[in-house]
């Protein structure tokens, strides 16, 4: 998942491929809003928040399709 | 659908494959709001709003979509 | 669509791929809301609300696209 | 676009696929909606809003990928 | 992007598949409302709201990934 | 990520490619709102919004997901 040089999207494992999926997800968040502060105050937000955590679903499913198909689909 | 080894994308019917989407969209819940009590409180919210089965059946969709390709839709 | 053992993404048409889709759909909001009274008192709400048939399509495009491609496109 | 025995995926021309995408968006809206008074009456609520331009666009997009890919992108 | 006989999704450079996949997604728009006053009226109203600013971008990057599939990638 | 003759799809290392993802992104903000005072002005908005930083990731998992297919996943 990750290397000596940094970032893979290869994974050993489905699970892997899953956590490395949120794992982007939460990149482009920490890009987009830096401070810690802020994020650490908007979690319960969206963490409380049916909508919120169904949105958070639909970038994980669509990071994983990528992450799936650099893996072969662990087939 | 799990092996002993954990979670496998590779299933015997559709309806597996169906199921295994669904499966996938919670785990990103559990692994967002690991609280199981808060879980259950957003559930009605969703389960009985009209947005909210929508958009989850859309997370589904993308899941689903990945689990096809790496069983080559069960051609 | 559907064979003696359950839900096949193979088709012979394109309009069978469409209605598939549709279906699929309504089948995991079928999985999230069992209680046909509670999806039969939602249905007027997203039928009559522009907001909603869009979503609704926006979901149905996402799983014909698999569909599609279990089928070579029907070419 | 339409043959004898009904729609096909496959299109002379890149605007023949894109009048298609919408054509494809348009009769999963009917499905769900079959009532053309009802379907009437939305049209204004979001061919006169922003959000739900964008929406359609995005299905619009969604739908069309599809079928450039059933035309091999009519290189 | 543009040929005698119409558009084309194959482009020479990358930019110019960026700009077709802007122009793609404003077609939809005037498609589904032909009504350039309107269109008009309503820009201001995405352009200058960041959540319509967003979708905006995920329409563009749903063409572009089409777009970039026709070009190989521009390997 | 640039070449002399502009962007190209084609990075070193995953780090970059969601690097390019992010810039694909912005590059369509200002396509469609060229005015940098009126982005500064929207910045805030969404950088201190859940949904919005949601929105967000899941634009960059799009573009993400055609750099990496153009980039064979960096395998």
């Amino acid at each position: 998942m990750t290397t000596a040089t940094g970032l893979s999207l290869i994974t050993d494992t489905v699970e892997e491929g899953r956590d490395l999926a949120i794992k982007l997800a939460r990149l482009t968040v920490k890009a987009t809003q830096p401070d810690a502060e802020v994020r650490g105050r908007l979690r319960p937000v969206y963490a409380e928040d049916a909508g919120g955590l169904i949105a958070i679903a639909h970038v994980v499913a669509t990071e994983f399709a990528t992450i799936a198909a650099a893996n072969h689909y662990w087939r």
